[in-house]
């Protein structure tokens, strides 16, 4: 099944056939207008450091949802869930290493694990897109790059590392209508954290992005400044930094797909 | 020393007078500009679940800043701060019972308490006066005047219970504009969550509020509409009704004075 065809199914069909094991692409551009999330689980022995870490990060780690220990489901973003498997694709850390990127997750599932769904800007790449900011990124399949920045969290327990941050090429005199509109949503990233050189956040070739889609195109025109969001693949970066002896996250790109409208989280 | 002689002294020497016990009235007032808030402590094993329960009701609860256990000092919202003296008064629960309202809490502390502090509406206040909303209730004392509501709290764990609620009564030609202004500051309760009829969210007399000042004038005029915001003392009444083992708060109406300014906080 195409991405396009996907477009304006309803997430609860596009989480069934993901499953299901029938579709299990990057999920940029499915579910028109709805909240994507990226997952990151924990031990409840660390779920508090991890929260403290999360609030105190809110533009990389915006909280839309925290389970209860050892529950799969959920009860604001969606019902019905199985955190197991409604994701496309997974990633294991240990002690600071990916030991495993798996499709579903239900042979590390534990009883003691807290589940954090963490906003994800490509919820709010419909809304600059329906207000005239040109989505050139979209067209070109670039979401989903996503760059370690040489700036730090503040950190909380163990759990310390730098911020991941996603780029958008944006025309230069719609660089503040862009600032405007994302700064409605701080459950979804919220405003820029940095425009124009992607040096000053020590990121020095946009070639190169350490998540996502790497060799997909990151051109930037003429006429664009590159913008900087906080990214929800900053957990995974951390993971290698603190090394918690658990914590499973989705693979970048692969979000998890709520039933929330992205209007329902705007501030103002 | 009268509260009015503390309106533009800065949050710290206030602080340090309450400390030094030479001062403890109610915090309406003083101060101008500084984000005030609301204090809950809890025992780390039950501190997760508490900071669950606080995420799930943003418009009561909303967390400014969390401390790692054990720490009595802070980080965002001041330095040099002990918040076992640093508010005017305190109260201590105990299994669902207000078993001591002291002047400080240093022979409470434990080693594995973490404090939560939570965003208080006095903060807009400012806001609201400067922006020319009628703050009728500034001079009429009726600030903190809260009342428990019979809307229910999203559980988390242990922590359950009804929102409490403060109110102002606003000019029926400015409450768009009331709702306006508070929407940009969820970080202190945000907009309002209930406008009109008091009755319709429980409320049978406004001239008796649950906690703050008993017995102030709750004067609602012919052309005012009562507006209802959440209310940080939510996690007292909670306390009654989830009876954790340990529940430290401030007594309502002395709060925790900030050294951030409300401005800081706005999200657009």
């Amino acid at each position: 099944m195409e991405r396009e065809e996907l477009r304006h199914a309803h997430p609860r069909d596009i989480r069934w056939l993901i499953r299901e094991g029938k579709w299990r692409e990057q999920t940029a551009g499915v579910a028109e207008g709805h909240v994507q999330a990226n997952l990151a689980v924990v031990p409840e022995e660390l779920a508090l450091q991890f929260f403290t870490f999360c609030h105190r990060n809110p533009r990389p780690c915006p909280v839309l949802e925290i389970t209860e220990p050892g529950m799969t489901d959920l009860t604001y973003l969606a019902q019905g869930v199985d955190l197991r498997t409604d994701l496309g694709k997974y990633r294991v850390f240990e002690r600071g290493e990916c030991i495993a990127e798996v499709d579903n997750i239900v042979d590390y599932w534990q009883d003691d694990l807290v589940a954090f769904l963490l906003g994800c800007s490509l919820s709010f790449d419909w809304v600059l897109d329906k207000a005239g900011v040109r989505a050139r990124w979209l067209e070109a399949g670039c979401t989903g790059c996503a760059y370690v920045s040489s700036v730090l969290c503040t950190p909380a327990g163990i759990f310390h590392g730098p911020m991941v941050v996603s780029m958008r090429p944006i025309r230069r005199d719609q660089v503040v209508r862009a600032v405007q509109i994302t700064s409605r949503y701080p459950p979804v990233h919220g405003a820029p954290v940095h425009i124009g050189d992607p040096a000053q956040i020590g990121i020095l070739d946009l070639g190169k992005p350490d998540y996502g889609a790497p060799g997909r195109e990151t051109r930037v025109d003429a006429d664009e400044v590159t913008v900087f969001w906080g990214c929800g693949v900053t957990p995974q970066e951390v993971a290698l930094h603190a090394k918690p002896k658990l914590m499973i996250t989705h693979l970048a790109g692969h979000m998890f797909i709520s039933d929330r409208r992205i209007e329902e989280l705007a501030v103002l």
